[in-house]
């Protein structure tokens, strides 16, 4: 049944709800949010966060839909009778340093799998909350940007591209060599909100988004790598294999994602080049 | 005469006329945008650059302004009689790249010197031409965005602070070590206009920007300086100096913009430690 369901309307009624629930929370940046407790995913919580999960909830439950949310906020929670065979991969508000210092970059990650597996997603859609672009996909269906077709970009050299880099490895202890990559790629940009920034590989805005830390989840990614791979992206680990992880709030991963095989090969050699 | 313009409404006139010239050139990404040759800064020109160039140099003229001008496109040139009392220095548009990839961050960046030196600066806008800021500042009269005072963050540790950082060292040879930085500054970003990160840095959206490569100009930080200064921010090179250099095209300096002087000291720290 769930298969069924008019997802590319539901998603659209989600951002909908979800810009209407925010909207108190947007503060000016001398207001600061308060802390709500650390989420399942392992960050602070704030007001705003839990104002887009509530609000995702609502639509979904409104539209009478069965399913498990595992959300990067309150975790894993079961809706309805069947939930079994709907899980719902949120992160309700990726980028929420953003949003609060005011930093025109956030967005909301909202998956459909038919298993509690990465490649059980059907379904995905990140919408940019400050800008007006709704990235969708539907397995075997394409990508979608407002509802017209997208692709990744036909770059094919490093001397050339623009890549994304989170290098956000505060207190982490890891040692990101990133030398030959600001080197040997043209431009390198980091916006804070990555399942956006994926998305930007998927509609030939940017050419690459490299994530190295092993510390994002598949709450962040779930939807973006399907807009990105039906788009045309090649994704993978760090040392090239595919990923199919479980989605679990808690499970972290590290991945490259590429326009086409011919920047991914050389992002990987770069990668993993000897120093 | 020339400090008795009217610049708060100049350079409104100006960032309205800008907006209007580059409109044509906001072609979708699949459009490519010609090359024009590399500009007086470096770089290569696009239509879109030229075009914003147009519209300073024309609205300067409808006010009888006589100037020099100094700009990242064309280099310098004399308009008017009394042209060795006034130095415009401009970016046209800082964030081309972002621009013709569809990435929504660009601004333009004018400054008015009564010298032709950074310390004569004493007029200055950065205007984001995708989101509706509009940062000014007047020596002596604090520093603006959308016409209301905007002061610096209050933040006094790196392990609460966000941070903009400029990796954009493709083909410079340069082995920027930036392990410390992204091990103990909680946040970073780099959006890829840096006028406009500078005055993020005024308005406390971030506590501070970084750019080490000494590749950057003085036609993209002369405004975005006096606005971050006049907001409260500390701003000096790498060796802790105070910055005067020539304003030229071809003048190119390393900074680190600060929201106060303790976060300046922890960052100038964290890069002058042993490796």
């Amino acid at each position: 049944m769930t298969l069924e369901l008019d997802w590319q309307n539901i998603f659209a009624e989600c951002r909908a709800n979800i810009q209407k629930a925010i909207e108190p929370c947007l503060k000016p940046c001398d207001e600061p949010q308060p802390d709500l407790g650390i989420g399942a995913g392992g960050d602070l919580m704030k007001p705003v966060d839990l104002a887009s999960e509530s609000a995702i909830i609502e639509t979904l439950k409104k539209h009478e839909v069965s399913f498990t949310l595992i959300s990067e906020e309150t975790g894993v929670k079961k809706f309805g009778a069947a939930s079994e065979g709907c899980y719902i991969i949120t992160d309700p508000i990726d980028g929420t340093t953003n949003l609060t210092r005011r930093l025109p970059f956030y967005c909301t990650s909202i998956a459909v799998s038919s298993t509690p597996y990465l490649k059980g997603v059907y379904a995905g859609m990140v919408a940019d909350l400050v800008h007006d672009q709704t990235f969708m996909a539907f397995t075997g269906r394409g990508a979608f940007c407002n509802r017209k077709h997208i692709q990744t970009s036909n770059i094919k050299r490093l001397e050339e591209a623009c890549v994304g880099l989170d290098l956000g490895a505060y207190k982490t202890g890891l040692d990101l060599d990133c030398k030959k990559i600001i080197q040997n790629i043209k431009h390198t940009r980091h916006f804070g909100a990555n399942a956006l920034e994926i998305c930007y590989v998927a509609s030939g805005i940017t050419d690459g988004f490299i994530d190295l830390r092993s510390k994002i989840r598949t709450t962040d990614v779930a939807a973006g790598f399907l807009i990105a791979k039906e788009a045309g992206a090649t994704i993978t680990d760090q040392a090239n294999r595919p990923i199919n992880i479980a989605l679990d709030p808690k499970q972290t991963l590290n991945f490259i994602a590429s326009a086409n095989s011919e920047i991914h090969k050389q992002i990987l050699s770069l990668i993993n080049s000897d120093a």
